[in-house]
């Protein structure tokens, strides 16, 4: 199976390339010029297995939760190179590359949004239950039952969660989004590029300011 | 801390690279022309990370035991970058990479040599107990207590392993290589590049040859 699949949901861009023998893997950190490096990234890794974009079979793209900034320029550029060949995308969440490699019953992955805010989505048994919410940390606190679910934090620990069991996500890897994305497109999950949308939960600060001036009106 | 690591005991090529703030990790599985991709890969890797030679730290690289043409190609990259600016250098264990993520008090794990060999090391606590070793499966296997030692295989089971606890080592990943390096190289553990050897506990056949020809003389 030939592919391109790429995460750049955070500050860490995950990108996998596979010309259906050969896989190259990439992880990058904290890189400068997020956005132009994404494609001259993909670009080398094409270009080092020797793949082109009219041969793939598909091309994934993580669709967040996460920085919509981040999310904006991986979504453009796999609409971009699925437009002129028509190429079939997959999409999937980006949490769920956080969630996969966790050993547990009830967890829940929680990744920071703005200030006391967080994304989360809960899972049993290693699959997802329910949507993906946004949510203060004290709505959070309040919907998630201590006693049952376990908490995996993309970021640092916080102290508003003591109480829970939580812990530090440990693995970010594109490893992993690949096998979520191959599974998807084996599965025919496929996506008509055009459709492809961020998660984004979040209202901005404008919306919110919006809505208490319409509430004020009233 | 500034630097660059690589592994190329196996057909898998692990990567990485650290300008002191990003950390651009690379895994590359079944590529062509392997030998001259390393330096492709390098080179990429420090440009994106707008990195020169003669700003790094150090400069680690996996001495095996593994492939030697891969050994000896990583080991030559690594002595030619070194080279020039009189770098320092970490040399780290192939298999120290796949033990360090298994959760096991006793094991063992195993890479394939030649037909019916395999190196090994055991490890307790996830700390290496003693040396590497090359030995033929009948040796190996009267060497380890089935009952007290878990085996972990890079590649496939092996039926001979019956009886054994066995299982497929599963993660092969850059940032446990760069984990170990930065360690080695925080703790002072470097060396002089023109002592870099790769660890070649295999005797060729021609060595084999050798000595038989020998004893039959005398």
């Amino acid at each position: 199976m030939k592919y391109i699949c790429f995460d750049t949901s955070s500050r860490t861009l995950l990108l996998s390339v596979s010309n259906g023998r050969a896989v190259i893997d990439v992880r990058a950190q904290e890189i400068d010029r997020y956005g132009s490096m994404l494609a001259v990234i993909i670009k080398q890794s094409m270009e080092n297995s020797k793949l082109k974009v009219s041969e793939l079979d598909f091309i994934g793209v993580g669709v967040g939760p996460g920085s919509l900034t981040g999310l904006r320029v991986g979504i453009s550029t796999a609409k971009g190179m699925a437009f002129p060949f028509d190429l079939p995308t997959v999409q999937f969440n980006s949490l769920d590359i956080l969630a996969r490699p966790i050993d547990s019953e009830r967890f829940a992955v929680l990744r920071r949004g703005r200030e006391g805010h967080y994304y989360w989505r809960e899972y049993r048994n290693g699959t997802p239950f329910g949507e993906t919410s946004f949510t203060s940390t004290a709505e959070l606190v309040s919907r998630i039952d201590a006693s049952e679910i376990e908490l995996f934090l993309d970021g640092e620990k916080d102290p508003l969660f003591n109480g829970f069991r939580i812990s530090e996500v440990k693995r970010y890897d594109p490893s992993i989004m690949r096998d979520i994305a191959v599974e998807k497109f084996s599965g025919g999950e496929t996506t008509k590029y055009s459709s492809l949308e961020p998660i984004y939960l979040q209202k901005s600060i404008a919306e919110i300011n919006w809505e208490k001036k319409s509430e004020g009106e009233h």
